[in-house]
């Protein structure tokens, strides 16, 4: 029987980190993977193909500026749509090859197949050469997530779809439903927008994307209702059906999607996105083995270590539940390593990143205004438009703004709220300053480069110290 | 008389920021410009044509990627090159409206017309309907510079030129030389190339930008190479001449430019841009009436306060000399208008950082390892290969790469070092880290967005690390 130090399932962003930390610490590792290649929901079905659709778009459009126009895309083909797919996958396989160079320059083992607990330190991997069973002393569980597909929706990977299937679309729909603004549904929602595709989405509360900064969340909406998208907010889906399309909607497509709202409206498109909620893929895992269980939506309980019920196995990434984002399942599988064989790891929750990467694309980091008044902590907020700043004016960003949250006292940096092009770039040189408890005085006195987005950072202090002053 | 807390000779950034910085202190300000239009060099024909016209070419090609290759552009044409230079006027109208804005809600007043000194306090400004008197407390002479033209070289405007004639060139050279591998001639060098201009680039030392990480500086000399550049590095140009081109070279162009190197070789191109040196455009200022004089390159000697010969006439920006950037020249501005008027204002050189706009661009903040082996200073330098990033992927960026120099025994970050998309702005992630005296921990520990261009900082700083392990 084969015999490691460590067994990780599922080699996404979570299970890789997991892996490379343990295996640069000497021990032998091995990362279980179902699929027919490595790299998980991130790299082949996620976060990286949408990325890569996001920027064959842009540049689709000639440049990466962030407000797409209706005009833009009005000759946007089934072919474009399928040139712009295929550059995907390009990304796609240059991504799984650099993590299997990871994997290989670090010896860890690779084995394909179907994990599933026989007891507490046992999986059986069933694939398609046969089953092996494999001994360890830990486990990560990094399966992640897929999209959840409720009963009574037909999905039919053409006309009602999962984000799953987008990206193998044979057809640029001419209209579609998006039904969820989270992450997923606003990001695509705002990619297909900038391909000319009629665009409605539905969201029950009352806005997008709703743990983002408001301010911020506003002017994407704004901007996307000015690109041409329809937004039905605090709006619910009751019934979603695949209807034949009357004589006039014909497009060589034999069905369409019908949704129902609770409010008595009927919405109508060639696709409907389901967008709402993810479900941890963890039913063929044999947790009860393992004497564990997971919740209703497939996800696993851990600790603040990513530990779960039991100590010697730990679980990470999607399949651990919010934020769900590549960014902090790495983060998770780096520390679930390091706390398992006793490494020191430092981790600031509170410096954690958001990306989205919606077009245009939005990154926060520290408090939102939100969270600061509900707390009571006084604050003054500094803003720079893109727009008048130089580099705004090359990349003819008319939409970009960065806001920071300065202490009304101390001047620290308490949080960092941006949109538009390179925001999610942009994010991390207020991370660093609040991270070593910078004040505002700091972007006051630094020198940026001319002409940057960068210097957002100058602006917004500027503007922020002015209104502190009459304070 | 109209006389006014302080006077500003010259609109460019560094003219700017100093009456802005001055006018927010409730003083009275007046700018005078000597050109139509408000904004220096900067705006009219230096940093931002020729960002505006790289930006506009790194459109044309249809994504930002760093390395453009040699069959990108062999349609590009006169009418591609006139579209794109017209592309550049726009964003220059745009940044003098920003800076119009700024002047008029601060209530800086603009006296459009050629500053003479009669004495120490007083300048007549002769405009084209008329001459008036303008009487100041202090100054602040920001006239900034303009290319060295030298006796003997026979510039036509057309076929011989300066960088200010390339903006408004009528047509596009099929080839072309570029005498001088400093910032001016590097960055249009590698523009002028991208765009399938045949391209030779002459410069006397034994590689271009010589301030800059020799690393660096090597891996963008191969890759000029790459895209078809020929470099002569280490040659001196001793002649250059008009001549009637061949019959067979003939293209509508009645001349074409000849140079002859030292070495005794022959160079000839449709185009010759001249890039060596720049001049202090301070002639016609009458300095003498004001106690003061420019050396022979026309620049004014300053102390660290940016304070002439006489204390209450400051200079800044490109006419004191070295390093003749935006960014320095706005810092300059804004230092000497905080010590007229007695404001603390903090500056720390050190974390000045360099942006070169070459394709791929270049940046770099901190020290550089030549400076570092000099002072016996130990350090391990860690490295990021765009390629290796999933950001860098999706940007199909092969070329960047992010050097990260970190001190043997502390561990604290001496500078950082990048080539490839985005670098002038990611620099600033690394300027942040080394004001706060950051250790290469810190990059290990912190959370990044997934993907962007910022986690290579993670990348170099691992890999940096785990160099320093094996010590």
């Amino acid at each position: 029987m084969l015999h490691y130090n460590l067994c990780v399932i599922g080699s996404g962003p979570a299970g890789q980190k997991a892996a490379i930390q343990t295996a640069k610490l000497g021990k032998t590792v091995c990362v279980v993977e179902r699929m027919e290649v490595i790299g998980g929901v991130a790299i082949n079905t996620g976060t990286i193909p949408s990325k890569a659709l996001r920027e064959a778009i842009l540049n689709l459009k000639g440049h990466q500026a962030a407000a797409p126009t209706v005009a833009d895309f009005t000759d946007a083909s089934d072919e474009t749509f399928s040139n712009l797919q295929h550059s995907c996958h390009e990304v796609i396989q240059a991504e799984i090859g650099v993590v299997r160079r990871h994997f290989r320059s670090n010896s860890i083992v690779v084995a394909k197949g179907e994990a599933r607990f026989t007891d507490p330190h046992h999986v059986e991997v069933t694939g398609s050469t046969g089953t092996k069973e494999i001994e360890a002393d830990r486990f990560v569980i990094a399966v992640g997530s897929m999209p959840a597909r409720p009963e009574g929706i037909p999905f039919d990977d053409r006309n009602v779809i999962t984000s799953d299937e987008l990206m193998n679309l044979p057809y640029l729909p001419r209209s579609m439903l998006v039904v969820g603004g989270g992450v997923i549904g606003t990001e695509y929602a705002s990619m297909l927008s900038a391909l000319g595709v009629k665009l409605t989405l539905v969201e029950g509360r009352s806005r997008l994307l709703d743990f983002v900064d408001a301010e911020i969340t506003e002017a994407l909406q704004y901007h996307l209702r000015q690109s041409g998208t329809t937004l039905r907010l605090g709006e619910k889906v009751t019934r979603i059906e695949l209807i034949e399309p009357p004589e006039m909607a014909r497009s060589g497509n034999d069905m369409m999607a019908e949704a129902t709202l609770e409010s008595g409206k009927t919405l109508r498109a060639d696709c409907l996105l389901y967008a709402i909620g993810r479900q941890g893929a963890t039913e063929a895992l044999g947790l009860h083995a393992a004497g564990l269980e997971a919740d209703k939506r497939g996800r696993i309980a851990v600790n603040e270590n990513y530990q779960t019920q039991a100590e010697h196995i730990y679980a990470c990434g999607d399949v651990v539940g919010f934020p769900a984002l590549a960014s902090t399942a790495m983060e998770q599988g780096r520390l679930a390593a390091c706390h398992m064989f006793d490494q020191p790891c430092e981790s600031v929750p509170h410096l954690v990143p958001y990306g989205i990467y919606s077009i245009p694309e939005i990154s926060m980091v520290g408090w939102t205004e939100e969270h600061l008044t509900a707390e009571g902590v006084p604050y003054e907020s500094g803003i720079a438009q893109y727009k008048e700043i130089a580099r705004g004016q090359l990349l003819h960003d008319e939409i970009g703004m960065l806001k920071m949250l300065i202490h009304q006292d101390s001047h620290t940096i308490l949080g960092v709220h941006a949109i538009g092009t390179g925001a999610t770039e942009l994010i991390h040189i207020g991370q660093a300053a609040i991270a070593f408890k910078a004040t505002v005085e700091y972007f006051v006195n630094a020198v940026f480069n001319y002409p940057t987005l960068a210097e957002c950072y100058k602006v917004a202090a500027l503007n922020g110290l002015n209104k502190l002053r009459n304070v």
